[in-house]
């Protein structure tokens, strides 16, 4: 199940960013499950990675390795997380990066490995390795949706981005891919995003922008409350458009928004393919004291497995999401200067079901596959956005089969 | 669907403390859901409530009546929770109390009113009014077992414990009864509780003996983490016995101890009827740094829908396990210093998978109906047990069907 149109639009190629494919047969013989890319030595490289303690051995190796600021290639895998792996998960993503360095004629710590699937079981390091000569042979600008299929797990959809806006009277260009379905949550998910633009800007602006737009978009999306080993999302800036921008210019100001509308796209279409999500929910909190207050009343909504169930049963319960507003830990909240919307319907009023209300009002905007919750606190200026599933009989069957 | 034997043991009348049941037919025609519980105006009344912002009027009121000091009723309706109901539920609340009231010549304020059920509908007072007179005849000390059945909702067992335990060599009795099934969660949950003895104990020391036994028992279960609006457990000491207990007395130690075993009796109980449940969970975690670090690893396994789907399928999935562990939020955990067991079983040492685990072992243990998943963090000396149950596509179910 997916909620929405399964649509993606015309994926631009990235000037100097090229993507090679291959089959592993790391889970299932044939499947393409090996991604390759490569970009010149002065690209500048961001990332964003999990904050889970027990993160996998290719994250931190993926870490120390942009930390070194000369970075060549991206290698994912998929089938296989190499998490809980312990000392010989380090030696494994490391020597995966050493034969792809090895074959590209460039150093181990210019390669950055990212691996997606099960947890706990070593990485079949020979498997991968059979399969780069064919990855490089594949490496070209134009594979993005290829790459968008080579990076799923329980994924059902491929999800991509793309956008070209003119800048200084150049074009330049972002394209962007991500995959996750399940144990999505805020601090990343089991995330991976990639996202490649032919501008040419530098690291530390770069990492900037995007550990601000990571918080509005994958930050704040949730299915499950879980956070994953594996996440991370890396931006790449070739420079190949010839294209420089600067901070504080009006090239940054277009950059940047229509960067933002990627992520979030990227991020959003992770929900709507949740795992047996049959719902997209927007949850929108305004008027709070502070940006945490917001998040956590959004967040208390967007976990309650009892407001989740109603959304898939297109029930309009408003006594249960006007108990997860109560219990949100909110300080002196004053109930009879709240309201809470579903869609444009006031629910609740006057610490109550809202005098205007009718039943059917509700149900028609629960009938909908996209769902508003918006929830007005009346007591200062923060305002937060979060968006979830629900949470379906399909959801437990794929979690109770697949060992992830 | 619930876990274990459905047994109860024989439920002793607490002597100077009487219960009566009626039909007010509130959902269903016919169904016994009114209870009166009657104690002499020499009894001390403890009483611990939910955290939710939006409790629900009766709540206020309970709570409201308590501070008087001058009790002799109890009453509780199920099948509507009278909460989100605004000032007319205040009102509502206060009709009930003071028709009670009236018919048994004590003051309005001398009735506690105890609600549960669907969330904001009108309380239907006439009907309730209607059956009190029926509820005031049926009053006597040997009505336990009724009374547990009468405060049921989505619940599939009645929940009762009782004990008798010599004190002074007089034979003194604790018995309570309990309900809640779903909406379970720390800070107490849709869960009722009345636990009555026949000691003397001043209403001071009886309130602080509740506030601690609650904390290491409905205070530490979850079923969904939701905490509902209505959440209340009372505890009566008539002093009928004529067996006073004092402060740091033996006979103080020995009430603790059997009312500390009621209390996690009637919360368990709660757990194995949780809604869909097929297994029955503890999670504990030993030589934490701190208390609540203890919980905070202990609450986010709880809460996975990960595990909890892993547990429904018995599937020994121990990275699910260490991802919530590494996810928990724990400053500097050493990954290489703990230990995760599955039961007895050693499943993760060293930052991964123990050396000596066998993927029959975990199966063994995940097999059983009881469930322990023990964490040792070997950090420090607290230590926190909570109790949750599986997710299944049957909670799906229930709470996609039921409006509550």
């Amino acid at each position: 199940m997916a909620v929405g149109p399964d649509t993606l639009p015309t994926l631009h190629p990235v000037a100097g960013f090229k993507i090679g494919i291959a089959s592993a047969g790391i889970k299932k013989l044939g499947r393409r499950d090996i991604v390759v890319m490569e970009f010149p030595e002065s690209a500048s490289v961001a990332g964003v990675f999990t904050k889970n303690a027990f993160c996998a051995a290719p994250v931190h190796l993926a870490k120390a390795n942009m930390a070194t600021g000369s970075l060549r290639y991206l290698v994912t895998n998929t089938g296989n997380a190499n998490a809980g792996t312990g000392e010989q998960g380090m030696a494994d993503a490391k020597a995966v990066c050493a034969e792809l360095a090895q074959r590209a004629g460039v150093s181990d710590t210019q390669v950055m490995p990212y691996s997606t699937g099960v947890i706990g079981e070593p990485l079949p390091v020979n498997k991968i390795v059979s399969a780069l000569d064919a990855a490089l042979a594949d490496l070209k600008e134009d594979n993005w949706l290829d790459a968008a299929w080579g990076i799923m797990t329980t994924d059902t959809r491929a999800k991509a981005a793309s956008e070209q806006i003119e800048v200084d009277g150049q074009i330049i260009t972002i394209t962007g891919i991500s995959k996750g379905a399940g144990m999505i949550m805020p601090n990343m998910a089991t995330m991976l995003g990639y996202v490649a633009t032919d501008a040419e800007i530098d690291q530390v602006l770069l990492q900037s922008w995007m550990s601000a737009a990571t918080e509005r978009s994958f930050n704040r999306i949730t299915v499950d409350g879980d956070t994953s080993t594996n996440d991370s999302c890396t931006l790449v800036a070739t420079g190949a458009s010839g294209v420089r921008i600067e901070s504080d210019s009006a090239a940054a100001t277009a950059f940047v928004e229509a960067f933002n509308r990627i992520m979030l796209q990227l991020a959003q279409l992770i929900v709507r393919d949740g795992e047996g999500a049959t719902k997209f929910v927007e949850i929108c909190v305004d008027s709070a004291e502070t940006s945490k207050e917001a998040l956590d009343v959004a967040y208390t909504i967007a976990h309650s497995p009892l407001v989740k169930t109603a959304l898939f049963a297109s029930d309009p319960n408003w006594g249960r999401i006007l108990a997860c507003v109560g219990r949100a830990g909110i300080e002196n909240l004053d109930l009879n200067a709240l309201q809470i919307y579903l869609g444009d319907v006031c629910i609740v009023e006057k610490g109550g079901r809202a005098a205007s209300y009718t039943e059917e009002q509700g149900q028609a905007v629960m009938n909908e596959e996209d769902i508003l919750i918006h929830v007005v606190l009346n007591r200062g200026s923060a305002s937060e956005t979060v968006w979830t599933t629900d949470l379906s009989k399909e959801y437990v069957s794929i979690n109770a089969d697949y060992r992830s």
